[in-house]
């Protein structure tokens, strides 16, 4: 059975950190749900519009394997007010689901208190997050079943690990190299 | 003056090749508008829906310093095929303006005429447009005032190239720094 992804978006959120997770992962046979926490036509940073599969109140977490959350601004900020995804998140963590975030965003998970010891965001916001743990010299951190990772450049690297944790090597090695990565 | 960049979608679009190069465009300041050449609410090839900002029948290349083309099937033979972008790339060579492709799309400057000799694209693609000339050893080729590009893993590198083409090297510099890449 294909494993299955929640990506909540509100607007701003940063368009190549979203879309190079989708796309990946649609690649690699992942069911991917985009999942509007605003409005279900979106607006991202950069003025892209995109409209999600369905809206954050319609999902369950029990029908996802991993939640992952793009940056981008007011997006992270976004999901870390929002009562729906904070839920979500604390629901994938008591559920030991795989938990991901990118740039800004591991700053919702830390509104939710799910994230682990050890992560890595885009730089400076580790001070909104916490000094401790945080690491800015590798693309991606892995600290138990929470992966984060730090901005645009490092997205495609973060969407192929997605898939190397829920599909294995294989997959995620044909993915990048129909890639041309 | 900010540069004026078009490009043109369809259905079957590639959305890491199409959104890499509108955020990283739109990062540098440069003005880029996204023409649907079939619908206004455009679904890429990993069936990400996509709202564009106007028709292509509603654009003039007179207002633009260069069109560059996303791949993704059926997209890149549907750009090949479409009059209105055939005859728009033909204007933009005319004008002796910028003109770029990735991924299949180079298919369609090679359907219309405006491919110089030097060029890259996705492997096996080479053998619908043209074996003199292809070459599959770089992330970008530039032959006059045509760009070409290889596929997804490349659309990052390619976008901050056409910002280093329209904007110069520090704009380009600090898109990529900025980004982490």
């Amino acid at each position: 059975m294909s494993k299955k992804i929640l990506i909540p978006i509100s607007n701003g959120f940063e368009e190549i950190e979203a879309i190079s997770v989708i796309d990946i992962c649609r690649r690699a046979g992942i069911e991917v749900t985009i999942a509007a926490v605003e409005d279900i036509l979106t607006i991202g940073a950069h003025n892209v519009k995109i409209t999600a599969d369905t809206m954050i109140t319609d999902v369950k977490s029990s029908d996802f394997d991993m939640i992952v959350l793009p940056g981008g601004l007011p997006n992270a900020f976004t999901l870390a007010d929002n009562e729906t995804v904070q839920k979500l998140l604390k629901e994938f963590k008591s559920q030991n689901k795989e938990i991901g975030a990118i740039c800004a965003a591991p700053f919702a998970l830390h509104k939710a208190e799910v994230l682990n010891e050890n992560y890595t965001c885009y730089p400076s916001f580790e001070k909104k997050i916490k000094d401790s743990g945080y690491q800015n010299d590798k693309d991606f951190i892995i600290d138990g079943k929470v992966i984060t990772s730090r901005g645009p450049g490092t997205a495609s690297v973060f969407g192929l690990e997605i898939v190397r944790i829920l599909c294995g090597d294989e997959v995620s090695n044909n993915v990048k190299s129909g890639m041309l990565l």
